[in-house]
């Protein structure tokens, strides 16, 4: 593939890498030479630490110390059962959020719909109960994250007297009423990139008396959250996305700690008892937002995570925040030109407050264009019905890979539609 | 440790190992060489494939193929996507049930509340909706795991009209009525290693029109189990006790076929839907089973459970049963001698339809005399409040293994308490 660039633009993205504080990190990924991977918003990549991690838990914490590895060395907190709160540890200070806030395992999924339960809950009591006609609407983007929606659904189908009612994620806060009593949100869109105003939306929520439940899939990893400072109520997130833990990894719940004491625990399992090896008879939550863990963690996956969090372990945050926007910036100033030549349609915001870390343009063949700059080593992501998709983990990409995948973004469309 | 058996009785345990037709097994686990592992139907041990597997999915398919990986190989169902399918495929013939009806993912909590959840709607269907005063109450084992009464306390707060219930699991069926919309039930009990007779208990059921939910925790594995045979409706499990999937591996759930088009799915997320990636708004359940698979699978464990399973490809389930009686016989006859020297009762029923693959004793100091097995290195487990339990995986224990055990255990206790 030909370079075509012209040279200023390469001389400007090479010194925009020289002085790129967070350059020394890509050495921690394991990534494939052949590619230019735009799509850790969708599977973040291999942290060179994980493989050793996960083989020394298989044949040394399991194979050899067996059962013994769910209380070894608990001590120095080395044992299985405070590996959920190990990861949560290191996972708070990027949520803007205490360790005792955040419960670490199952599927976004389960916790959306752990949330959600624990939300409209709250919602009740802080009116003093359920009352009749009461506020029995979840309110969420229509264009959420599909499995938002359907957690939501299959809550609302359980209960058979709450409403899950969809509103353009923009003006979401005009359709806030007392008829609402939880919104369930994504920070940042999956499809067009476009970030919320998580502290504004909460404040506005509050002041109708409605509870946040904020999904930060594509928020925890791409840049410093900060739940507390928003006050917002409840989150769930995702571990494979910008925090590298790997196909599938556990998510994660946050719950603010004013709630914790009343915070309802719908799926109440034995490891977030209490005392899990009393093996009482009646559930009682542990302290914090430990309740919130259920079954037996999945081990193996947590342990992925856990190291893969590692890698953010010297990491600056306004420092990522800066680089992600100086990525998606440069992005869109070299995708320009392209967009004089061919049917592109930016649908990520232009204002670095409503932008998440990636990148996304309409294109009326979307599906076929991604598949062919896939073929050619640009792998980025096709969303439903019409948009190229492009994340930027600032861990791991440069400018010059911004300027490279331009290129071949440039002799792809040319391809397929023939040049201007 | 003196070997204290007589030599009569190592030279018949030679004989019973030299006739077992399962004994090549053993070299396809990596035991430790200085314990006798009679845990594993707490953390089955670690089947040698698993770590190869391990660092393929970690290095090959996440680091090199990355988000291609959900879909490559889709034809060959070598898929990310196909990863929980492919696994109940293989978890099937354990259970007595047709792929179709095996949902793979969560932990076993988890899909108890999935469970429980369709099967109280099941239930108010067969009564053509749900009455006043009608079958509210969750019947199960005052004994049971705790983690499965504390899933449906969970429920039965979410819902409100629904009241759990415990009964004695040896007379279960004595309490059912028409109050009873659903029995949870464990078929192994994980104390005393009771099993139940669920063909028996099920028809029970049927009779007074109410639906079963079996957790096979201590059974999938274990011994075939026949869910199609007993007309079970819905059943749950553990994929890291028999089954040797790692520590916390990916659980299961089974829904019979003939629920299937009805079984409502309250934990409905975007991997269980009919098209993941179509992205619609509203939820549309995958056929089959698949519709319970929630979020996205935990590739990683979900790996290491797949490839454990292998290891069940070439083992005839009569021979696997066989074995496991004649090891928990052994062990009981062998332990004869010490319960007339120390304070030990034999709660394990000795009638083999009555016995999973466990032997449990009480014993007034149980944990003390448990926590010095383990110090010598005979790893099984104690259970509150007083309860010695001892499990026997037929995979990778001898009547060798069997001998070397009881000779250690009574030089445990003659040093605890002192010779007879």
């Amino acid at each position: 593939m030909t370079t075509l660039l012209p040279a200023p633009d390469l001389a400007q993205l090479d010194a925009l890498d020289a002085r790129d504080p967070l350059a020394h990190k890509r050495a921690e990924f394991d990534l494939p030479g052949d590619i230019i991977y735009l799509d850790g918003n969708s599977l973040g990549a291999l942290p060179r630490c994980v493989p050793a991690r996960l083989s020394q838990v298989a044949t040394e914490e399991w194979g050899h110390h067996l059962i013994r590895s769910w209380t070894r060395n608990a001590e120095a907190a080395q044992d299985w059962m405070a590996l959920p709160d190990r990861v949560a540890t290191k996972l708070a200070p990027l949520l803007g959020a205490k360790p005792s806030e955040v419960a670490v395992g199952d599927s976004t999924s389960v916790n959306t719909f752990k949330a959600l339960a624990a939300a409209l809950r709250l919602s009740e009591q802080q009116r003093g109960g359920q009352q009749e006609g009461g506020r029995r609407v979840i309110l969420s983007d229509a264009d959420n994250f599909p499995t938002d929606l359907y957690m939501a659904q299959g809550l609302a189908r359980l209960l058979g007297d709450v409403e899950v009612r969809t509103a353009p994620g923009d003006d979401i806060t005009e359709h806030f009423s007392d008829e609402v009593g939880v919104v369930l949100l994504t920070e940042v869109d999956y499809r067009t990139g476009r970030r919320l105003d998580m502290r504004a939306i909460t404040a506005a929520a509050h002041a109708r008396g409605i509870v946040t439940v904020w999904d930060l899939a594509h928020s925890a990893g791409a840049f410093a959250v900060d739940l507390g400072g928003a006050e917002a109520d409840f989150a769930i997130g995702c571990g494979y996305k910008f925090l590298n833990g790997g196909p599938g990894a556990p998510a994660f719940l946050y719950v603010a700690e004013r709630h914790l004491d009343r915070a309802e625990v719908v799926l109440s399992g034995w490891m977030g008892h209490a005392d899990p090896f009393e093996m009482a008879r009646a559930y009682a939550p542990a302290p914090g937002a430990r309740r919130f863990v259920v079954g037996t963690p999945q081990v193996l996956s947590l342990s992925a995570l856990d190291a893969a969090l590692d890698v953010f372990g010297d990491v600056d945050l306004g420092a990522l925040r800066e680089k992600s926007l100086s990525l998606t910036d440069t992005f869109i100033r070299l995708m320009e030109p392209l967009r004089e030549k061919h049917p592109l349609e930016l649908v990520t915001p232009l204002a670095h407050a409503e932008r998440g870390s990636q990148v996304s343009y309409r294109h009326p063949h979307a599906q076929q264009v991604m598949a062919q700059l896939i073929e050619c080593g640009i792998v980025g992501d096709f969303r439903t019905p019409d948009i190229l998709r492009f994340g930027f983990t600032p861990l791991y990409l440069s400018h010059g890979d911004v300027g490279r995948a331009v290129a071949g973004i440039a002799a792809v469309l040319d391809e397929l539609e023939g040049p201007a």
